[in-house]
């Protein structure tokens, strides 16, 4: 009995998305087959308790049971990820449960001080040398920035930090704040290119001595340099700022506390650029991803940023959203994730490596068919009418 | 006393922007200097009862009074304005029977079908002959874009559209809806330049009887045609959405209604250029501008659009903020309108010339240094995932 209502859920999936076909295997041996073109993948669902799993809370249910390979995906798996995206499937909602756990989760990791630091350290201390097997040269951990002139991810990242400079107005003896520096790959390219100076701040202990070691051997340390710190404990004036990839970690609650640091970091007249992954409608965070990726997290709409802009006088001057440079990116890094896996499984696990594609892959599916965008939003503090009238210049 | 109390209140203005020197004459014939440099205007307050007006009835007052010729400037009338956009100059509030007049004023001009058809008219009737005087050759009065080849005010409006028509990405056959089309130059120009075909609607019966006559004239009619119609009344299918300068008279418990209309008319994936005036943080209308020049008008904030656009699955791709633009725009206009001081005061008198010149200084001083901005917001109906990757193309 159960296979038949299985069966019927697939086979309304099907209709919804036509264009892809795909066979699934029970536990039991049973397959089937649904639309009529080139199998993109097969998804084996290895127990009963892995089902019922799947069909009950959502995408935390997969996740967990693709971590413990209990259902299991051969071939394409964001062709599978994106059936998440269609209505009738997004509407397999958590139980009372599930919610009550995911709600203290969520609790427990509201981005005090404290907590941020250890909601940072989760991901990010994950070890360099992790990080170094799939990350472009320059250790760039967020979207590339895809010119028509790149082709591989060192020069699309490359791009995308010459982008933000020009949207910042580089100039030399710039002092330039970058809150959530990672690796340092931004200081260092506006340093070297641009001549500028300035601090960066990150909560990893690991990409800290990273940055640090890698700004002086570049010589360009103490001209610009990292703090191990909170963004909140970041002092000093600046005539740039830029943050790329950490507002994600920021929290909603404490939106109001982010951009009165960015006005007090800011002279007036400064430019800043605000690079974030976000989306149209306020919606909650993937449950998943909240529990296994990004704890503390909470991605903001384009609204709420800049409502919180204006009411602080930071003149919203360009928005570009960069959604499907995500998603290259993020095939980038699978490809590249891949082709170490199994330096991966050997030092992290079986489990590991399944919880690391099932994040890589739903994550570019999110960007691909989801809600998920990237906005590049750059602002002046207060008003500024010195810069050049049109945007030709960042393309010239 | 009084002139002891102004002249103190004149040196503290004088002290918070010490780089624009004045002079002040009084009723009586008093004078005073204010500042060393070049002087930059001369104000002239000619009855005690203007100044009471201006003192205690904000821009208000200063208007009506401007109006009347009971105060009146000579030399730069936007340097004084200039004024009015300092925290203690901005804080001359209105009294509580002014509020509730003006309230009173808002609730009679709430924008029914009915009444924005009256709001319109108020406005955008006041005759073709009249607008064609200070106008540029196209007849748009919506900000222009001053691309640097352009020089003149016929160019950079012809490049406003362009630079619209390339956001919309329009192709031969396109069908385009223009909400709000003025005397048809986007219609005519997208149509003679990128072969669409399509609809706008006005509620003006001058732009509407000019624009279809100039349509059947250049012989893209009925390829593109005019309604004369509310926004809420059209009907259709289309690829394309746009609307430029219209936005602002929609009113701010219309603009759900707005974004449910633009969904409706556009198809999924279709694309839309929203062009607005707007604001950074939520502010009434300015009372004097509102009283006179657009009842019923609300400028929106970035947020306002964005979050109903999001709501509704249309998702923003790029937001360019267009401020000096307007300014520059306005520059223009001011000067066309002052080369025809003499034929409009013939036409409509003298109250109307002051009425319009503090009307276009005091909205072209509020881009330069007030609150005033302006956005052209791209975005799609849903998602849309073969488009350029960068805006490069825009500046090809």
């Amino acid at each position: 009995m159960v296979f038949a209502t299985i069966d019927r859920i697939f086979q309304q999936m099907s209709r919804e998305l036509p264009d892809v076909s795909f066979r699934t295997r029970m536990w039991d041996g049973t397959e089937h087959q649904y639309g009529s073109g080139p199998q993109e993948f097969l998804l084996s669902i290895n127990s009963a308790a892995a089902l019922t799993d799947v069909l009950t809370r959502g995408s935390l249910g997969f996740g967990e049971a693709y971590m413990a390979g209990a259902v299991d995906v051969e071939g394409d798996l964001q062709a599978l990820i994106r059936f998440a995206f269609l209505p009738t499937v997004s509407e397999l909602h958590l139980g009372a449960r599930d919610k009550g756990r995911l709600l203290a989760h969520a609790v427990k990791h509201r981005n005090t001080q404290r907590r941020s630091r250890e909601n940072v350290q989760h991901h990010y201390d994950l070890g360099n040398d992790f990080y170094r097997l799939w990350l472009d040269e320059s250790m760039t951990y967020s979207c590339a920035y895809w010119g028509e002139e790149c082709e591989t991810l060192d020069q699309a990242q490359w791009a995308k930090y010459d982008h933000i400079c020009r949207k910042l107005h580089l100039q030399p003896g710039d002092r330039l704040v970058d809150i959530g520096c990672g690796w340092g790959g931004m200081l260092a390219q506006a340093a070297a290119e641009y001549g500028v100076e300035g601090v960066g701040c990150t909560l990893s202990t690991e990409q800290h001595a990273y940055a640090e070691r890698r700004l002086k051997d570049l010589g360009l340390h103490p001209r610009v340099r990292v703090e191990l710190a909170d963004y909140r404990e970041v002092r000093g004036e600046f005539d740039k700022f830029v943050s790329i990839g950490m507002f994600e970690h920021v929290g909603e609650e404490y939106y109001g506390v982010f951009f009165d640091k960015v006005r007090e970091l800011l002279v007036e007249g400064g430019i800043g650029v605000l690079h974030t992954i976000g989306k149209e409608r306020e919606r909650d965070i993937d449950p998943w991803v909240g529990k296994y990726i990004f704890p503390g997290a909470h991605l903001p709409t384009l609204a709420q940023i800049v409502q919180n802009m204006g009411e602080r006088h930071l003149a919203v001057t360009d928005v570009e959203n960069l959604r499907l440079h995500y998603a290259h990116t993020l095939e980038a890094w699978t490809a590249s994730f891949e082709a170490h896996e199994s330096e991966v499984r050997e030092r992290l696990g079986d489990s590991f490596v399944r919880m690391w594609r099932f994040y890589l892959n739903s994550t570019c599916a999110g960007f691909k068919w989801g809600d998920s965008r990237v906005f590049q939003v750059a602002f002046t503090n207060g008003l500024r009418s010195d810069l050049p009238l049109t945007r030709a210049y960042l393309y010239a």
